[in-house]
């Protein structure tokens, strides 16, 4: 298995400028959080963008979906802010022939106490076992690309109860 | 999906007592984990055994086997030592019905650069999206319990060519 | 050895709020890091602000010196933001026979990567050494009050050439 | 300040060999522990040692005693296991006109839940205000070399009640 890991910015990759006393988007941390995972198969990492999802517009959406798309790999992986995540794997729905997982974290990487390697396991998982779609990871749970949103009081992505 | 999970010990779960310069098996980190990973599943986690996976009998195998075999949980994740966790999946494999997931770690949860967090959160993606039946969650990687060994010496679970 | 413990908030005790894609200042973190430590004195903590330093006030800084003059015990800690960190130290100066250190962090507790719990550590050490006065732990550096200023962009605390 | 830093083992630098399932000294940490902690000090750092301190024989202590006593820094720090803290110390009494300090730690460095970071600020909190002579930094506490045993049943160091 060979995946591409484009990251996007978002919490995931937050850290904290004391100089300015707030959150800035940092380099990505996947690359380390796989080495911490000791994982056994290949994969491609890039930094395409460093936004806080809420900040993505129609041209980030287009560069994310044009560079899965133009990948020759049919395992894709894309780090992501929370915000907008479903909106983004919207755009990819019709993309053909990839297992495509979206997962991002409540909780920057470079907290004790985040999320993110357990969602990039979870990511992970899903993309050794789904069939190709567009897929979100996030909360313990593999969601179908339109069928969950984001419960921002609850801190969690839930079911879309259409 | 409600989750039930089972764990054995294994260095996931170790500890460290400096009151005799050793490490011992301590309670489990799985429900601590799962607390950090923010999950919006239900689970039920039980203590079976805490023991190194090299000393897990046939007593305990059955014991293992009885109570995955009993639970009304249609998902199970088994926290297991690494050294003989295929041969506990080989004894679960003709359990019919249930998506059955072991995962375990090569540094203990306990360690700042634990590959068990990522693992846990690999196994509850298969859970999530595997077909019934057992699975090896570690390396990254989703392995069919026949189809895996250890390589203890690159501290990696690879494909077994038979 | 008694050592009250006054939080006033600053970088140390920040959080990360997803809801708002924004940091807070969260509970004081000093006590969880003083169990991590397995220390073996005596101490009180509580929690008299919840500020950024630079929001600081009068007031503020009123309160601060109000409650360690009258404290009983003669080892004081008070965990502080780095930015007004001196002022606040000035305005103890003519408190009497006590031994008073602040510390912060330039990186939150709740980071891996924190200098939190190191910090903490270099203060707990003034106060077992130190004469009575009023003392500054950072930057692995113990300054008289008045010694010292932060350089905001190095990032360290140094020494006030004057 | 210059401090020069020897390191000698101790579960301070104890890592977890999963290939033999069990703890060895690994490669000091002391030095990513300073970077973590932003120090703005000058150091250096040596690894003399790796051995568990009730391993620790005469030469070995025979050949700290001659490394500390020949170098130039007038600020010694000792990483050093906790079980024969105490006999190293006593070995360094009458090296004159250096402040030696002694630290180790309670849990691995490399434990998410370790003392190790808080002994070693600690432990710089004693170099900056501590008189010449030898110091046991432990427990949140400055001890004399000659006034501290540990309480290995409690986990602790303590003042030695002669």
């Amino acid at each position: 298995m060979l995946v591409e890991i484009f990251t996007t910015g978002g919490t995931f990759d937050k850290l904290y400028f004391d100089a300015l006393s707030d959150y800035r988007i940092g380099e990505p941390m996947v690359g380390e959080l796989l080495q911490q995972a000791r994982v056994g198969f290949d994969y491609r990492i890039e930094s395409l963008l460093k936004k806080d999802s809420l900040e993505l517009d129609d041209a980030d959406r287009a560069l994310i979906r044009q560079r899965v798309a133009a990948s020759n790999a049919s395992h894709v992986l894309i780090v992501h802010g929370t915000d907008t995540m479903t909106l983004t794997a919207a755009e990819l729905a019709d993309i053909p022939d990839k297992v495509m997982v979206l997962t991002g974290a409540m909780q920057p990487a470079r907290f004790r106490d985040s999320d993110a390697l357990f969602n990039l396991g979870l990511a992970i998982g899903a993309l050794n076992c789904c069939p190709p779609g567009v897929w979100i990871a996030m909360s313990g749970r593999i969601f179908a690309a339109d069928g969950v949103r984001k419960n921002r009081l609850a801190g969690r992505f839930e079911e879309n109860a259409s």
